[in-house]
């Protein structure tokens, strides 16, 4: 939870000046070059090539019934650029993709149906912007960097006489989709992991790391709720409403995936309770903490401060030669029991009083 | 409330991996084997087999004009999959059945109705998940693992002259439903029997376990509430909208259940207020407490710290004979008696101080 | 506040287990008999009686235009099953009568409408379900025990010439449901007036059983509101949709209930709302108290530990013959005045100190 | 802030019993006499009469296009009675004027709009009832007192040749229920102006009197919300509801009526998020002085009480004479500053300690 | 975040008393004279005028295709109403423009769509208002003072060549209306790295003024939230709703603002769920503060004041040669190591008993 910290609910700090013009694709200076890959796939093979140059797009297009374009990283835009052209993408898609940090959203263009999703990782508040655009027999997905969550997807489709391979490009994108939302899963349950730790400590015996350990699950939950929440009206919407690339089968199994969307909210949701219930817990833990500290202050102070005054008393240095009435007990031949008699009256006086109060026990 | 500590909000893990083939069943290695348990039901017999084989399905469908079918625990899947078979089962629902965590849910299937539902215990914060399918003539219950609410259904059933023998599929599957819901109600009211404890306790001597024990309890309700609240869509589509499966009659009950879900609603967030009702009142009843102690030991200390002090004065070495400036009242006549009245008088104001404030009440 | 304290949220335990048939009517064992009275009205007079055999009913309903029915307690159910029967009223509207602890709801029978309240007692956090059913010329109401809100109403009736005698029974009814939902006023001004009280007790000069007042109406107003926001929905529709059994004119009047359902709601989130801020402006005025017994003891103990110790200093026995490093100023001719001057240096620049930061005004 | 103080939420006790007739108006006994004014207008000219007799209405109807007709108290009810009359008021709206602490609502019946809302004014939490009809020709008010917000309305009317004047009586109660919700401008920003000093306060040098002040502001921010979020729903409904009584141009002024409601509802709302973050901030400020106090007592209290300790270890009488081990230090020739060395060691020590801690900072 | 601090929810003191005629243009006295800049476009050239006068309106309308006339301050009004007149706009929005401090709303009159909206600024919690026409072939927006989010857009328009000096006035609105909303990022971001800042010394070593500046933020949050969230509404209408103004493609753009506002609310949200966090974990740290100085005060003084009284004992003057029982201990042999030893196990067996509970660690 260490690398996300800075910027952790912002994403990269926003490129395009306010008032820019739409479309402008505006790119980091140092960011590393992005990398083309691509999947070719009919029911009977597949091809992958792990770094294409942009204008071999088309040949591929034409060669295959389902193309997975893969964009990893934006570099200077171009691959970006010629994958608009290519494909026919929309200026503002293109805008969206380029300017990371999108909350999810889908958008239908004319020719391709553009959604834009985050996939979390456990251990980092901080999600990834994934977008994907899906046309007539190609899915384009663009990611930030290297590392995703589809390696299950890239092993079901090299594996022969799989489902995914025969269905359409829409399919694929429900595929790609599915881990996506699924992302979720072991993010928050490395947070849940975290949170049964916790509630351990802080119903046993809490220290005072409790307290920064919750804040920063709490923080990773906003930040996980404030990527997953706009996913609930993605998925609705793409299983609800007609896509004319979407068909009625695909619909079905989309609608799987807003469930999960919906269970992800859920356990979200009670995560962010739980910790405020943890938090709320861990402070009336430290109150009595504290009530007992003073408890063992005040007994001790208590007993002890009026019996030194007592000794103090018979420590003064009145001369009893000059006047009898100048402490004559220390001249008694019980003096010295007569004071102790005196200190264990008042000791026991005030145990008393604080065995009455209950603070003994 | 002990043994559902664990991943309590969660579930068990999930097995499939993000990205996964959906209808992918995946099952426990070491999970007890599955039992399958079947009634055959008509007006006038009844005929109950603890466990059979699933191909004996067929056979009982045809013989009978309602079969329950109770499959209990999910072994390694093969009765999941034979009845999914046989009954001709969605593969999206069986993948939904074997993923244990799932969100209370109603899926209408061509020739069936898929509703998941979760059971509650009473002191486990827990719940299981219980799905079912109707369809025509049949109801498929699948529960996690032995023992379930439904005792009081099958008594009803083994009745001679009962409307529920009588009527068809769909109100068998209400009154286990009805029975689902109704679990709900002993858990809560273990939880409402726990809070009028703590209540006396914190309205009366709390001692620190108390903050512990509203948090157990405020949990069991956030784990609760995550679980009923789906609930409430499902129950209102299934009480408002057309299934052709549910007759009207048997509509009307389900719209009853509704107003069970409702109500344990109502019940879960007036519990959920009322914990942290008494959580904020314990907290100034800690608050008090410390006031109390601080209160005793700082008229202890602003007493005698200051007698204390005069005692010590007296009680100075520097040597009279040296000069009639050395502490010339320990050789007053009445040294000893301006002493003790100096510091009575300190005391006594202190005293006055203080009952002024209105500390010594 | 006291009589209702257990099981307040819950009403009754629940006395149907789950999966018990819906229609089936258990019975308290030791509930008091039910008492059945009888009020017939027409335009030009009225009679009353007190306690009449379920038989009795068929004949009163032909006898007079408009019957209101009043079942007080439920007893063995006799009484309510004969009613059930003569009047013909739906197998699962009875399971709500005598399942105690239901929310206010509304449900249209065929020739019947069927309507659950729930009545508020002044210093009485729970409130006691009333079932009433309107039918043709008749109005049943079922209370759970003695003594209701509907004087006013008896009062209404037995005057002669009076507009509720010459209306039908909707207009009753209505009356009936008016004077329950106004039954609320009583008991929310019961708990402003102690709000008031408290109020001032907080921002004057709070005494520890604040909090646990504060909570008592907190629970108070959290069961109010249980209790009354389903009215909300009930007479939005019994005043907003038709009813074949509700003339226009009633549902005018139905309307101005539904206005007064919104104006308790209203009053109550707002007591609740303040009974939170009150909880915080205590909570602050605890620790505001806390600070300034700290304060004192903290001046006090400032001052005089660093004196006694100057004390304790001067009275070491070091022996100043032996060598002349040996406490010399015990010999010294201004000895005595110099420790005295260091102690009022030392008091005074801690004096001074604490009088900078503000602790001594 | 002051005489609003009792029974702020709640308006005048609700006279009517529960179970009262409907239309029932009762009046308190020893109410101030009702005071009627009206006010003809035309295009042309203007008449006021500053009492009238209620039979005189009549005539005024006549003689003038507008009749303003305002009420000024309810008396004992014989005015609002022949206003009924004469005007043709639905019972249930009469009903509605003579309970005072309604909240905000619009009815429309047959020949009349009744509009019933809320009068705020500044230092007072309470607000008034204005109820308002408004019918062919003529607008009636009522107001529970003497004094309104209608004044700059008035000077509108006596100048010639304004708008006002020209346009029928529903543009007059435009006029007039704008100015009503223009009340809460000033309620709010006397609210306002206090936060402003008590945030100032809260981030200086509090004083344990700003909770109290901060209730009370809440207090009031409480009332004014209960009273002027019905008023969303008024407006909303008058803005965008066809009523015959209502031209197409008016409307369009009463949804710039409907922007200010929204508007003081986002002033109340902020500002009350306002008060919970300042009484927040402020408990920190309270707990962070308590800290500062403790750590001077514990810096102080650490140092001198182990030094008082050696010194009285020093005090003891024990006899040297008697034994070699008893107490030799005290003869030795480096006693006295081996002690005095010995306190600054260990004085020394906890101060080292404790400036690590950064306690001295 | 200084010079916002006064009157910051609440805009500038309505000028218009309530009652006042609407329309009704009422003007700051010592406002500094309004400025009137134009530009006028066509997809070949650009000219800009930086100061006119109103009567030249007609003409650069006529001249050009698409006018942007932006008024910097309102002056004396005469401006605004020059061009009220000569662009024929509605009264109620003239007030609008005037009356500073309006939400964010949309109206659509006959011939023009006026658009109210606020702009934010970074260290600055306040936001202007700017009111923005689009008429058929013109804008016009009325800004408080000098100084706007304007700049990228004048680039834009003045470069050759660029869309949006080919796209019609409904274009260049929308232009506006994203700087407008893309202001409040950069206002957000400031918030976001002062909380980042705040965070890292709540979790590392707070001092007390953290409390202060989290309150800034909050207050700054809760500003812009009640700017913001008004632009919600807006955006979904000019998005979704068809406007004879705006054309389809320009529909799409606004859209991708609606996206935008719907991100900024969002970092809102979490940032004030953030800062409630934080000040939750701060109180915390405070408190664990306090316990960790109370238990070094508790340790020190629960050591050495019961010491400190043994050291009194053998301090007092009782006369050992009176009597035998008077301190013999004094005259032992192995009275002093006696005393050590007796002041170690006591001092000992505190410790032992600390180090049990867990405080010495």
């Amino acid at each position: 939870m260490s690398g996300g910290r800075k910027r952790v609910f912002r994403g990269p700090r926003r490129r395009t000046a306010p008032g820019a013009a739409p479309g402008t694709l505006t790119f980091d200076a140092d960011a590393p070059p992005a990398v083309l890959r691509v999947i070719g796939v009919s029911p009977e093979r597949i091809r992958e090539a792990p770094s294409i140059d942009v204008r071999e797009i088309p040949r591929w297009l034409e060669e295959w019934p389902v193309v997975w374009i893969d964009l990893v990283g934006l570099g200077q835009g171009e691959e970006l650029r010629g994958l608009g052209e290519h494909l026919g993408l929309h200026a503002l898609a293109l805008e969206d993709v380029a300017n990371l940090g999108q909350r999810a959203k889908v958008e239908s263009y004319e020719s391709e149906l553009f959604v834009v999703t985050r996939m979390a990782y456990p251990n980092d508040p901080a999600t990834e912007q994934l977008s994907l655009f899906l046309g007539e027999g190609w899915v384009l997905t663009v990611q930030e960097r290297e590392g995703d969550c589809f390696d299950a997807v890239r092993a079901r489709l090299r594996e022969d006489g799989r489902r995914i391979r025969s269905r359409g490009a829409d399919y694929l994108a429900y595929a790609l989709l599915d881990a996506v939302v699924d992302s979720y899963f072991p993010a928050i349950d490395t947070i849940g992991d975290h949170l049964d730790e916790l509630e351990e400590v802080v119903l046993g015996d809490p220290d005072p790391q409790v307290a920064q350990s919750l804040h920063r699950n709490r923080r990773a939950l906003i930040s996980l709720r404030k990527s997953i929440v706009p996913h609930r009206d993605v998925f609705q919407s793409l299983s609800r409403d007609l896509h004319p690339l979407i068909d009625e089968e695909t619909r079905l199994f989309l609608r799987d995936v807003y469930d999960h969307v919906l269970r992800i909210n859920d356990l979200v949701d009670s995560f962010r309770e739980l910790t405020g219930d943890l938090m709320a817990t861990y402070m009336t833990v430290v109150s009595n903490r504290m009530n007992e500290v003073m408890k063992v202050l005040t007994i001790i102070a208590t007993i002890f401060i009026p019996l030194g005054f007592i000794a103090g008393l018979y420590g003064m240095n009145f001369d009893p030669s000059v006047s009898p009435l100048n402490m004559p007990e220390l001249g008694w031949r019980w003096g010295y029991p007569f004071a102790l008699g005196l200190m264990l009256a008042v000791g026991g006086g005030f145990v008393l009083y604080m065995w009455r109060k209950g603070w003994l026990k």
